[in-house]
Order: C-alpha cells, then structure tokens, then sequence
C-alpha cells in the first residue's frame, strides 16, 4: 500500500472508530504533514482520495470535513440468501466446482493450492504408521472434541505465535467449513442479522441461507479489506449476532488485514457484543518477513471462534479442521455429533504422527517460496499477455489473484466461453448475492506455469479481448 | 413372534390399508378359521387382542366389527422439537454420550459395537496400502459423490441382494449420519411435517429440530415395529413431506420389519407421495438365515433414499457411509460440497482396497455369528439377575436390548445412578421428547460377557431392585 493510501486509510478507520463525527472539521494539510510527518504531497493526495470517494467533503476558505452523510452507507447491504435464489447460484457454484475437479481442465477456477505442492510422501509415512498403531479403541478416543494429542499440537502452534489457546476449547472438525458451519450455528438462532463480506468465500453465504440467517455485507476491497466505517455504520443499524471474516489472505481478494486494523475491527465487535467468527484456513500461507496474526489474538474477551484446518497447507483429503472455540466448545461438540458424529479417526491419528516429526514448519516455508514464486510467475504472464485494461489485485498472501476486466464485461460470459476450452474460473458471481462483481473473476495461481497453463493463459486473454471487441 | 399375533397384526395391517373401514364387520372366527388355517384357539386369541386394543368391537350376537373411532388414533402425535426443549434433550443425550466414551465406563448405553470385532489388522494393511499408492491427486478424484471404485463397490454389494442400485445415484458421505442429514435436508423446507417412530433413533429428532422441520411421531413396538394404522392416519392427517425410519433392527428397539410390512409401507407411501428416508446401518447385522432386505428393494418408483454405512458393521471411526439418492444425488452433492465438502480422501481409498480383498462377507458372517452369541449370553444373565417384573424386548437383528422396568420406575433415574457405578445405559428419555418410554433403556449387547459386565449387569439389578423398593 502506498503512503497516501495508508493515510487515507487510518482517517477512514479513525471516522469509523468515532475519533472524527459526521461534520468535524479534519486536521487541515499543514497540520496533517506535521502530525503524519508524511509529505505535503502525500497528504494532499490522500484527501483528495477521501474527497474523490465522498468521504469527506472541502469547503472553500474553510478546510475539510467528515462527510454528513458518509459515503460509506452504501457499501452496507442486507443481501437476499432466500432459498429460490440461493439454489441458483449453489448450483452455478457447483458446476464450477465440478469443473476444476476434471483433470483434463486446467483448474485456474480451483480453491485449492497444487496438491503437488504437499508433503505426500511424508504423509504417507504417518499413515503407514497409524497402519501399524492404530488400536480398536481409537474411534471412541476421538470423539468429540477430537484426539487429544492433535489438540495439544494444534495448541503449541498456536503458542508459537504468541498465542494463548487451551487443547480444551479446540474442537477437531472434518475440515474447516464443518468448524465454520457448526461455529455460526452455534451462536445464532434462525432470523438473526451476521455480517459477511462483500465479496466473500461462497461457503459463507451458503451457510447463513441454510440456518435461515439474514446477511448483511460489508464492502470489502483489495487492497485494504473490509470497510471499518460501513462495519461500524451496519453494527450502529442492526442488531447483528455474528460477524463471518477472513482477515488472512480473504477468499477470493487475496487481502490481508493490518495489525492496527485486525485490533479495531475487534474492540469494534466487543463494543457491540457481535462475535467473530474468524475463517483462518490461509493463515500459514504469508510472503511477507513474519507470520500475520489473525484477529483472535487481539481478543482477550473471547468474543472470537477461529477456524482453520490443514487442507491449504498440508493435506486437503484427511478432511481435518478445528475451531478454537473458547466458551461454545461444549455446544460445537454437542452439534457434531449431531451431524457428522467426528473427523475420521486413522486422520487424526496420521496428523499427530506427522506433526511429531516436526517437518510441518520446513514443509511449511518451502510451500511459502513456492508458492510466492508461482504467484509472481502467473503475474508476470497476466501482465504481459492480458489487455492493459484489465486490473490485476493481489497481496502478499495466499494464491488468489483478483482479476478486474471492464465493468462493461461478464466474468461468467468468460467462464462459459473458458469451460469450452478447458480451463476454470471462478467469476466474481460466486462471491457475492445480487449482481455486484460481475465483471471479476479470481484465478488460483498456485500451479507451475508449465506450457499447458501457460496455454490456458494465452487462451483466456485472447476471451477476453474477443470479448472486448464485441 | 406367535402365531395369533401375526393374525392379529395381518387385520391391523388390512386396516391400515384400507381393506376394512370403520364399521366394516371382520369375517367370524369360525370364517377366519376357514381363512386363515390357524386353530379356533388361535384365531380366537388374536381377535381378543385387538378387542382389548380397541382395534375391533365384538358386537352380542352379531361379530366383530372394525372400531368405529380406531384406538390407534393416540398412536400419531405431533412432537414439539422447539429450540429450548431440544438444547436440554441434546445436551441430556451428549451427557450419556460422552459417559459411553469413558474408557473406566462399561459401555452399555453406547450405539457402537464393541470395535474390538473389526478386522483392525485387515483395514491396517488396507491403510498400509493407500500410504503406498495415494496420490496428490487423489483429494480431487474423492470429491462428492466421492470415489468412483467405492460406489461401484458399494452398488455391486447391492447387486449382490438382488437391488438395483447405480454407481451414479450413490453419495459417499462422512458416515450415514451425514447421509440422513443431508437427505432430509434435500427434501423438505423449513416448517414441512416429517414422521419419525417413537421411539426412534435420536439423530432424527436433531437433525429435524436443526431443520425446523415439524416431527409427527408414530407408535413402534418392539414385537412388530411401526404402526401402519397410526402411519397411514398421519399420512391422511397432515400435509407429510418425508418419513424417516428404521426398517432393520430399529434403534433402539431392535426390532426388523416383516417383508410384507416393508412392501405395505412403501406402497403407503407412493400413495401419498412422501420420501421414505431409510436409515439401514444395521442391515447386514441379522442372524437369521436370509438378509432382510429394505424398503427400498420394494419401491420401484424411486421415492426411497437408502442411507448406510461401514460404521456398524466393518469400522467406525473411518466415518464413510452413503446415500443411494436416486434423483435426489445431484443436490445432495450440492449440500455436502456447502457442509463438509467431502469424505475423507485416504479412508475412501483404504476402504476400496479393503473391499476388494472379498474377506468383507467373511467378516460379517463371522462377526454376525459372535455378536448373536453374546446377545444370547447377556439375554441370559439380564434374564437371571433383572427381576421378574422387567421386562426384556429382542429380536433377531443388531445388538440392541429394549429393557421395560414397571411403569412406576424412571430410567433416567436408574442411570444416574449406574454411571456413578461406571456403568451406561441408553435411557428411553433418549429416543423421544415428551415423557414417553421414561420406564425403558437401550441396552448395548454387543460386549464379551466379562467378569467386568457380568459385575455391571449385577449393579444394574440391584439399582432396580433397590429402586423397586423405595
């Protein structure tokens, strides 16, 4: 980001947090270069972004104020997840799915990493192990909330990073969307107002229309995430029980929220009593100097569940989640056995075998460089072969690449047209309810760009300019 | 199952069916003889049985009649699943639960059977196997509807019981569990009637309170299992969507449907039109000469999804069970990639290799054999050591045991007091909402007769003679 987006950014977070109200008058340019110690150009252009985005308005011979009606009420919507519509788009989210599942299909529409990309071997030596070890009592000790010793070692990760999680609020899941789905229906009732994000990872919206939940999305952009001043605007307007997030590498921006910005978003959510319900799954896979802590570490009121597994980093197929539940551990476990009893026990098992070998952490960095390095591979190729007018988003994390065409193209017209030629997409569509981010699509840039993809690269920009020329 | 009491269920049934209305007058007994083949003695007994159920009214000096308001009026109810009542039957039921799972409990109230009958060695190498063969890009080819090998497997065993049952229609699922779940989940919307037996298995009344779906409880008794009577008046009574139900060894009274009444009810339920959801985890635990098929081998118009899986009879803690879903397999996948994407990839695989080594109908046939002699041998112990006025409900199928103590008596009570003896039981409270069955408990027969469990039967007796007492 750069300084005088960082600028605009920390005003729009202080007018979110109450420091400036509707109608104050803002520290004028000069004041503003002494209190930032930033540049009379850098300032400069960070109001003039505020004003462009009606944020704060400038009045002639006087200064520059906090817009009265702030800009951002739009960037809140209730977002209609009724059934007749949903099954639409669960369908279409399905048949991309299925899509990037055929093998023939370069799987750019895919929100898996490269599975190549995992330590199968190893793994294979844990499950050859459990093969050995495993004993006829192993399913009851892995009932709810899980195997014992997978806890501890999911909770020394977390102490790792300087983080305070008992095993014993820690639920094993069969993957993280179980620990997502059975998070929100643990804290919500049927009617209840939970914010999302807009866009947003689709499984989310899936969840809260099939608990009958009303959804209220947040603007969330690329390059900053989610909108603080319409989090707190939708916080101030309704009564909302649960907030659905991803502050790591979001799905499908790619964006990563700051410190600063992880800790208000939280005091935010403690003032208004919400809780977090905070989707990690990417957490490990950062490019930057030091691993970003997600939200939950800035809690110390425990109004956060956080949910993560080792399908983007380690195995995708061992179906292994958890939640660090905190106070609803005992309701999650009571929910999973009400739906899907347990995560398979040899898995657990073969997960805590893997673990003690204490290869995670060096399979973990060789994952990042790879992964880093393929990322700025794809870049490269979207760069150079995409027409110029079509934006490319990404961050310093995860494998999404947030592609923006025209805003007078269909990402799904491209997807339709793409299928045909063998390679996925996942069109903005699927991120969102309504008809918002048409014209986006994220591509999962985790592959080796070997002559195949880089192929279904050549072949999608020229879509894309056939479509441009229509 | 006597002979006057197959009589006596045969007119229930015709009733049921429509063969006799209200009013109608049955044949005489001298007639009925004639029918029938039985003795005077026989048939004279069944008609007193049905006179003394209310079923028929014997009219002086005219014959009997079909009774005008059918006694079995009572045997249909509307359960309430409302939110505040089920969170204390759920948390009363995860309580029992996790007593079972106690390694110091004897495990009399748990569903499993004792997993030390599992060919462990033979899944070990089959697990052995897969670390040896998987691939990174086997997570991918195990996506919903899960491995192609498997549910070929899977239909083929079908194949083997006569049933027509595709590859294409079967969802492999992370236990039958999910599969139940997931089934009612595609067929009803939020308010829709589903009937339920009462008793049933508890997972029902969850999955339909998490559902908000309205439950209609129909009468099941041990001796002959649902109630066609009560069933057919729910289904003429109540705008019915689906029906859940336990067609072999019911849990928890163990009891197997007959083959006619197994056809009578699926030709009921095409009748009205509802969705027979089939829950068949025990189907190949029957010790009787021939497999009793299920009601799904009796409907050719495809209004059944069959759910089972491997937990039961082959390996728990794997969590693979299935749907044969008919139409309904699309959306089903379309659920399951919305909850928990998928079954466990290496699990799938372990289980492929497992099935095709053909030891599988070894192992059930040894596993059936072992299990009817320790049903036997704990019959026989509850028989010597229970007083006289408890009775004991078994049948020829799984390894449950329905225990009846006097009316007076709460079997709530008398677990209490077994777990602080470290001994559980699976109290009737479990299997029902409202009052019913608080004088009957579920009774796992599946463990070695020990010096253990011998010890715990002993407790059990002396808990209920003590209670007696008081």
């Amino acid at each position: 980001m750069k300084k005088y987006q960082q600028l605009a950014q920390q005003i729009i977070d202080q007018i979110a947090l109450g420091a400036w109200l509707a109608g104050d008058k803002l520290p004028s340019l000069r004041e503003q270069v002494a209190l930032s110690g930033m540049s009379f150009m850098t300032v400069s252009h960070a109001y003039q972004m505020l004003e462009s985005q009606g944020v704060i308005v400038a009045r002639p011979q006087s200064g520059y104020y906090v817009a009265s009606r702030p800009a951002t009420r739009s960037a809140i919507a209730p977002v209609k997840v009724t059934r007749d519509e949903a099954v639409d788009i669960n369908t279409y989210i399905f048949d991309v799915l299925q899509a990037s599942a055929d093998s023939t299909v370069v799987p750019f529409g895919s929100a898996f990493p490269d599975p190549r990309l995992f330590p199968l071997q190893q793994l294979n030596r844990s499950l050859a192990t459990v093969s050995k070890t495993a004993t006829a009592m192993s399913v009851i000790e892995n009932l709810p909330p899980g195997n014992e010793a997978l806890r501890h070692a999911i909770a020394r990760r977390y102490a790792q990073h300087g983080m305070q999680v008992s095993p014993d609020e820690i639920v094993i899941t069969a993957g993280a969307l179980e620990a997502l789905n059975l998070s929100l229906q643990a804290v919500t009732e049927p009617g209840d107002w939970v914010i999302v994000e807009n866009p947003c990872f689709y499984g989310a919206l899936q969840a809260l229309e099939r608990l009958r939940l009303k959804a209220l999305s947040v603007a969330t952009d690329p390059q900053n995430g989610i909108d603080l001043v319409a989090l707190k605007q939708a916080l101030n307007d309704y009564p909302v029980k649960a907030c659905w997030l991803m502050t790591n590498a979001q799905n499908p921006l790619g964006v990563t929220l700051s410190q600063q910005k992880k800790q208000q978003l939280v005091e935010l959510l403690q003032q208004h009593n919400v809780t977090l319900i905070e989707d990690d799954v990417y957490s490990e896979l950062y490019y930057g100097r030091e691993r970003p802590l997600p939200a939950r570490a800035y809690d110390a009121q425990g109004i956060t569940l956080h949910c993560s597994s080792f399908s983007k980093c380690l195995v995708a197929g061992f179906r292994i989640g958890w939640v660090a539940a905190g106070k609803h551990a005992r309701r999650i476990q009571q929910l999973q056995l009400m739906s899907t009893l347990s995560a398979s026990s040899p898995m657990q098992l073969a997960l805590v075998d893997y673990l003690a070998t204490k290869r995670y952490d060096t399979h973990l960095r060789k994952l990042r460089r790879i992964l880093a390095e393929r990322k700025q591979q794809t870049l490269q190729a979207l760069h150079q072969l995409f027409p110029a007018e079509v934006k490319i988003h990404h961050s310093e994390s995860g494998y999404f690449v947030w592609v923006e065409l025209p805003e007078y193209m269909d990402a799904s017209v491209l997807s339709e047209q793409a299928i045909a030629h063998k390679i996925s997409i996942a069109p903005g569509k699927m991120f969102t309810t309504g008809g918002a981010w048409h014209n986006y699509f994220r591509l999962n840039a985790s592959w080796a760009l070997g002559e195949r993809e880089q192929h279904a690269v050549e072949t999608l920009a020229n879509l894309i300019k056939n479509q441009m020329k229509e």
